[in-house]
């Protein structure tokens, strides 16, 4: 039984998956279409507040941002799983990627430069 | 020192906008603003495959795919980080409402049940 | 030949799937997958610009939205012209719709109600 | 009274956003935002499906993919409109850029080729 939390959320989806008989529809690319059908619910929530606002949400608001944000991460996992690659890793790697690419002492405050992050 | 591999990646991409003087783009509006964009770039890889050649997809393209999965991860993080929310919790909490929403027994294999999942 | 703009664009996009063998590539599932990734490109373009930023692009910038704008419609005409739907039409019956569901003197400058939109 | 079936969708949707004033909503970034939600829509329609079926959708799905294609439009049109440029000379020149880039004799029938367009 893993004890990290993404293994045991991607051990408890694949199940959920399987119980179904729903595997046969989880192609990566369709769960990479409906993780973005998941983006899209998510950026809907924030589409016409500005950006302060956004930080604030009440109770109903960020109920909804988290049941949107929980829908997009169910389809990430689903994706590395059937890809068999670790997320956390793959994230870590992109990490490690943007530290040497955006030098903190370069890039401090610059738009400009994170624009094209 | 959070163990947990999703902790520790929340703790290290906090510091790496920190580090940057970044936090004042990251309004959640922004991030998820972000997120559909990284979202995008991942359906781009898949766009003109058909489903099964996308569980196949060669070294280059899987490092892509890794590449992109990574981002929306990062954005995720953040997004849940600057609200305050657990992203795995949100997550367990939205398969224990899909396990009562469909019944595996009621739904097995039918993808129109599915279609409004 | 037909003199209105969006159907000579949608013939013209035609013909230019079919000169390069394309048209294969073109089923409506993979038409909206790409809409969605040229979609994540004109969101990256504005991703950390603040709203009243964004109305005032340069000339760099807006050459770049324009671009993405363009795509974005592109593979919309694609869509319909493969699903045999006229585009404009169905964009004018959703505004009757949208007419009739928002009353303007019921919604005027409700942000709340708008959100529902 | 524009004869063109674009220009005049364009004036009846600005029409619209004023008469309910929520042109203060309509900053560019939140139009592409809102664009992307309604990308992911039509997404979502045809994520479970497999290529060759989603050109033959029956009419309550073909109904739901033509509401959703209309509102990707609507946003595109408003977008163009606050920016000021014309959406289809921009998805003409993008054609021109097109046919410049992928010479139909180099590129025919070519996914790889394609993958990058």
């Amino acid at each position: 039984m893993p004890q990290d939390s993404l293994a045991q959320l991607t051990a408890r989806v694949r199940h959920f998956a399987a119980e179904r008989d729903w595997e046969k529809f989880h192609s990566p690319k369709n769960l990479a279409m409906a993780l973005t059908a998941e983006a899209g619910e998510l950026a809907a929530e924030f589409q016409w507040l500005e950006g302060p606002e956004s930080l604030t949400p009440d109770a109903e608001l960020l109920s909804r941002i988290r049941g949107e944000a929980a829908d997009v991460l169910i389809y990430l996992v689903r994706l590395a799983d059937k890809l068999h690659f670790d997320l956390v890793e793959a994230a870590q790697a992109k990490v490690d990627l943007n530290e040497a690419r955006y030098p903190a002492d370069k890039v401090r405050g610059q738009a400009k430069k994170y624009s094209e992050y």
